[in-house]
């Protein structure tokens, strides 16, 4: 049975403030669940879910304590989920703290403003498929956690590193790097090669990047256009430089 | 003002029966308003809109009788508007009929049973940038005039010729044209040379392409993957594929 205080208590981590008090997020669906707790990245909190998911994850679920796991009804359950046909599964994790970020001899992300929790998650997701493992964030992107992003990411939200920062300082302190910004003026992604190491910078999805980081770039990449389109969504975008310039051949 | 009925018709089309009884779709924002009208492709029924809309796009709007232009408030277009952050107008179009479609001397795009409207829609974003004139649906994909849609498409919607069909008659009807269908179990993308005709073949978000589509490909492109995500999304790899082949390198 859920209890009032546990409902409310889940419906409170939606929003960053609560999320942030109680150092905690929530992710949901088998799909998602599963990378985290494989991941062992995450200390799990408590996990909401139907009976066939306890069954079916057994051994996954193995680290989490009785007193921590609640057995629900699919109603139950579709009384705590945000998703539009809730997914077996509901679990809370607390975050943790992000890895020491290493750019040598490897392609990274700058995310500038990104403001959609479907991008950011998308971006996480397509960094995890190229294996680029840390994604420095602007301090205005959204939340990593937002349990929208955390959904979008399919799961790569437990392989990604993330950290939040202020990006012109951080460019400034690693100067030695290269950075490279997606933008609409710059020399067409097809006349680069491939980049072994170096700082992918992504801008906002109106705005595109500040001209204040825009000017920290040692290069700037334009993917070429043929058609009409004004502009290409920030994670497609990001999904196809990422493509062409780690490309294997 | 707006009166209830007209309230209660613009809430209707929120669903494809309604949409396909009136043979209309709706649109919102000036950008996707502005690149519906300038493409003359559709005729305007009803633009909603606040004063400064009218003003600024006066000369565009120039086409639409005195009668089919409602002046509102913002509170009010906030009574219609589908949008979070409502934008100044949402207009009302015919649909319109898809131009007859030509496969000769181009790359064009077969969409297998996709479902998210995020996804459509910027999959239609994605056609537009890249010059991919023809988009040929499954039936089973989203409604291309879903108001989700017509909003991912950023207005792109506006150049696009989508048509619902058969996909497997289609392939059939079309048989000296090569299928490229994206799968994991293909061929890496790095291998393949710029294509200047043909149909890339892309599936569901979860199923991927169905089997009796996916014998019919000439050839499968799998994006070669470095990391650990399971997958990519569907409009993010339409735009990695298209990228890499119409490479004018």
């Amino acid at each position: 049975m859920i209890s009032k205080s546990i409902l409310k208590y889940i419906q409170s981590l939606h929003h960053k403030k609560f999320r942030d008090e109680h150092d905690v997020f929530i992710a949901e669906g088998p799909k998602v669940v599963r990378d985290i707790l494989a991941s062992r990245q995450f200390v799990c909190k408590t996990i909401c879910g139907v009976d066939s998911f306890f069954n079916e994850y057994e051994e996954l679920i193995s680290p989490v304590e009785q007193k921590d796991r609640l057995i629900l009804s699919e109603i139950e359950l579709e009384k705590i989920s945000l998703l539009q046909t809730p997914n077996k599964v509901l679990g809370i994790f607390y975050k943790r703290q992000p890895e020491k970020v290493i750019l040598k001899n490897s392609l990274n992300l700058l995310l500038d403003d990104i403001r959609d929790p479907g991008n950011m998650g998308t971006i996480i997701r397509i960094a995890d498929w190229f294996a680029v493992k840390n994604i420095i964030c602007s301090e205005d992107c959204v939340d990593q956690y937002n349990p929208k992003v955390v959904q979008a990411s399919m799961g790569s939200i437990a392989r990604a590193n993330i950290i939040y920062t202020d990006l012109k300082k951080f460019i400034d302190d690693n100067k030695e790097i290269n950075v490279f910004a997606a933008s609409l003026d710059g020399k067409s992604l097809y006349t680069f090669d491939k980049i072994k190491e170096g700082l992918i910078l992504i801008g906002n999805e109106s705005k595109g990047i500040k001209s204040e980081l825009l000017k920290s770039a040692t290069a700037q990449i334009t993917i070429p256009r043929f058609g009409a389109a004004e502009s290409l969504n920030a994670a497609v975008a990001t999904g196809i430089i990422l493509s062409y310039l780690l490309k294997d051949v």
